[in-house]
């Protein structure tokens, strides 16, 4: 899909199934964070990546008991004591379109890194406004696929890391790091100067991605679809590129853009390994 | 998102915001079909791409103001006589989450070629049971960006053709022909016969998509993420291919790997220009 093909649920209005002031118990479907800054993680990948991850604290852990079962049969062990509940408590929770496997956690955030920490060395991947929360799940997925160092992106306009894309992102939020910024051109003048070569991708970049000289560290630049990148952000990237395809389509969805280009500068920086 | 991140829309059952016996001006979000085989096209590529196609009957197009002035300031002809509404109104039709741009149009099925009369060149996507609409018509909108010549699907437990999986695709729906098949596996054996080479992709497969020898006509076979290819399209495939990453994560979402296996094979084809 692409990014403005579904209005970000995020956002969305109470209404269609969620009755007000039913919480905390009523469905809360794809928001995720509790009245606190609590983050919802669901589905199989999704909870046992937290459950490995000793950085994340666990709050709570609603399982059904098959998936309660499969956890001992794989020795994974819940670190706190897991609740053991019915699938349609948890559907109730989530509403009836999250594939939750059994599995529901609470779980504070991770602690998020600033610019100034990132390594000097491989791939950041900067996203500015993308929306959708199955495309930045998406996205983080395929940046874990490629070993990114850390996402970029700003603290507003992103989707929260919890719920929808905390499932898309399939264990990939407990792998790579997300740094929030403030001001997105600030954050990409800092990477400018600390030695990042900026790229930004956009169907109107003037160069080729799979051509345009490429080195380390690297932070490619990824707008949402149909906007593309703000000027600002356009502005103060080092080179434009553009992904070159044959058909007549001339833009992908953009956690395929994504997949692609960290694909292409992987390999062309010699990564893949 | 993964394939099996949402439960297949087309297949919800009703309640949710939908009341039963409303239609046909009820809600009848992200389904798409009316009664008969109608297929629901909605948003501005997906509708301008079936307006321009003239092999796609046009019967009925909603539209609102602005939406018939936009179509009319880019010389875009409605081939029918557009029916003027508030966007309420196709809100109403498709529910609160599709972002349809004030354009709706009901539109005939196009006609599905069959295996006999793929062209004898390029690169076809086999697609064996991939269920969630959003993730088909990513992998649409990237087929036709890489002029793919066809998609080969089966009838069953493959979305249809309409609504979400249309707006997803961004108007690759009327660029990519779609051969519907009863037997995925028969089919497999038809293209082996009339020469494609068929590779499956699987993270199981024990050939590198990078590396392993490609040649013309390529029949590209993927499969849902988590079930991944079904054994006898596994067997039935020429060899069975993996992609290769560095990272902590060894699997993509299914429009992800479909781009990226595409720009692969596309690439190592010569057939990028």
């Amino acid at each position: 899909m692409s990014d403005h093909d579904r209005k970000p649920r995020f956002s969305r209005a109470p209404g269609r199934g969620a009755r007000p002031g039913a919480r905390p118990s009523g469905p809360r479907r794809d928001r995720g964070s509790s009245g606190d800054d609590a983050v919802i993680l669901y589905g199989w990948h999704t909870v046992t990546a937290a459950l490995a991850n000793p950085r994340r604290r666990i709050r709570k852990l609603l399982l059904t008991e098959n998936a309660a079962r499969r956890l001992a049969d794989e020795n994974i062990a819940t670190r706190v004591t897991p609740e053991i509940v019915r699938p349609q408590q948890i559907d109730h929770r989530l509403g009836p379109d999250a594939v939750h496997q059994g599995l529901l956690a609470e779980a504070d955030p991770l602690p998020a890194p600033s610019i100034e920490t990132l390594p000097e060395g491989g791939i950041v991947l900067v996203l500015d406004q993308i929306t959708d929360p199955h495309n930045v799940g998406a996205i983080m997925r395929s940046a874990a696929a490629f070993a990114v160092k850390a996402i970029v992106t700003t603290a507003r306009h992103s989707p929260e890391a919890t719920g929808v894309l905390a499932k898309s992102a399939s264990g990939a939020l407990e792998l790579v790091p997300l740094v929030l910024v403030q001001n997105l051109a600030r954050a990409l003048t800092a990477l400018n100067e600390r030695g990042f070569l900026t790229v930004g991708l956009d169907s109107e970049g003037g160069e080729n991605l799979a051509h345009v000289p490429l080195r380390q560290p690297l932070a490619l630049v990824l707008g949402a679809e149909g906007k593309g990148l703000r000027h600002l952000t356009r502005d103060t990237c080092a080179v434009m590129t553009r992904l070159d395809m044959p058909g007549d389509i001339k833009s992908l969805n953009v956690s395929n853009a994504a997949a692609l280009s960290l694909y292409i500068c992987t390999s062309r920086l010699g990564l893949m390994n």
